[in-house]
């Protein structure tokens, strides 16, 4: 029997997005990077973030959450006549990754995907997911999602991040 | 006391769905079924999956959730002119459903309704839910849909169902 | 060590909001008000709800979701073309805030903002949060949505408002 108090917990709030570098792996999305001890943002219990990872310190079934708000200005979209017949709708996309280093590809563990395709010419919208995983120690945990510069970055408590062992 | 790893758990996946029986009760939408112990999904601790059903092994309080992700080709959505002066929006919907044996009535603990009317002719949007419940040994937990045509059932990252005690 | 089921736990429900009092603050949205024993709404362990807050009982890791189901009838949204050039979509916000007695400014924990600008007249769509918090004995959370006439409280199963101790 453990404390709960003890258990390996972390919640990762947003912050500016440094240009994107091209580095991510074909077929993958770009990974947000994450402020993780300032303001709502902590970690503890050995769960550490670093390099855009959440690093899980010891197995056992983890709640794995994020929230990511985008916004954009998509004047096509607005455009109605020219959707039309067109079958490639713009979306945007989260996807949290669980990286194994005895396992050669990345899993997607949670995905959200909605094609935008809004009236106004100023859109913004949240994309949520939570659900619980059976991790193991080392498996490593990012959020990658479809257009980085759609990201809101403004405010802690819109773009967020987090996992705790249950 | 008890160990925490002890308790009873289970996270299912989407699978493709057979062809939607009618045999659901009327004023109730149809159940999904589930994958329950490859990928991702799994259960634990005595929480047994059967039937479309999870079936609750104690009495406790339970964080239920799942997501749903709906795709679907509305051209008719796509033609403003013929939904003006239209009362009756397109939608779609996710009910987590509670099942007791000693109450003839199911009851909804969750609901998520969304009306949906997209410019473009191929939309997807996910709906998600989660939240706690006080439940008891033998009450059966379900999900049900507004549509089972529209739920995309291709990747068990996307759609999914899951509850653990607390 | 303590038992898991001795733990502060609410899970609240909507009610019909009376008529919005403008006391509010400045800067800050109205305060939705909850059931909070009816139905599927309880609270236990300590955790008291009072004048539209959930007062957290002891210092600790929370989890904290909500759920605002949104409707109305935009008939300007309808017409495409007064949208045109226009730069402030209508939107709905969602906000748990905090309050502390020991600290002036309320905090936004989480926020859920989403631009509306729907095709049908009538529409209606959620807006889901939840995250980990660590916070202290005597703060105060609520939820503040941007218009409370847009809210959907018929149901309780539609709305609602929790947090537990992890
Ligand atoms: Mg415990």
């Amino acid at each position: 029997f453990r404390a709960d108090r003890d258990k390996p917990r972390a919640h990762l709030t947003v912050v500016k997005q440094t240009p994107a570098e091209k580095l991510h792996q074909k077929n993958q999305f770009p990974a947000l990077h994450w402020e993780h001890e300032l303001g709502l943002a902590f970690t503890k219990n050995r769960m550490n973030y670093t390099n855009k990872f959440l690093v899980i310190p010891e197995m056992g079934d983890y709640f794995v959450y994020t929230q990511i708000t985008f916004r954009g200005t998509t004047s096509e979209c607005g455009d109605i006549s020219q959707r039309k017949g067109q079958n490639k709708p713009d979306s945007i996309v989260v996807v949290i990754t669980k990286v194994t280093d005895s396992y050669p590809e990345p899993s997607q563990l949670l995905t959200g995907t909605k094609s935008v395709c809004e009236i106004s010419s100023n859109w913004f919208q949240p994309l949520y997911l939570g659900a619980m995983f059976s991790l193991q120690e080392g498996d490593k945990l990012m959020v990658n999602v479809s257009d980085i510069s759609l990201v809101d970055y403004t405010k802690e408590d819109k773009t967020f991040f987090g996992a705790f062992l249950l």
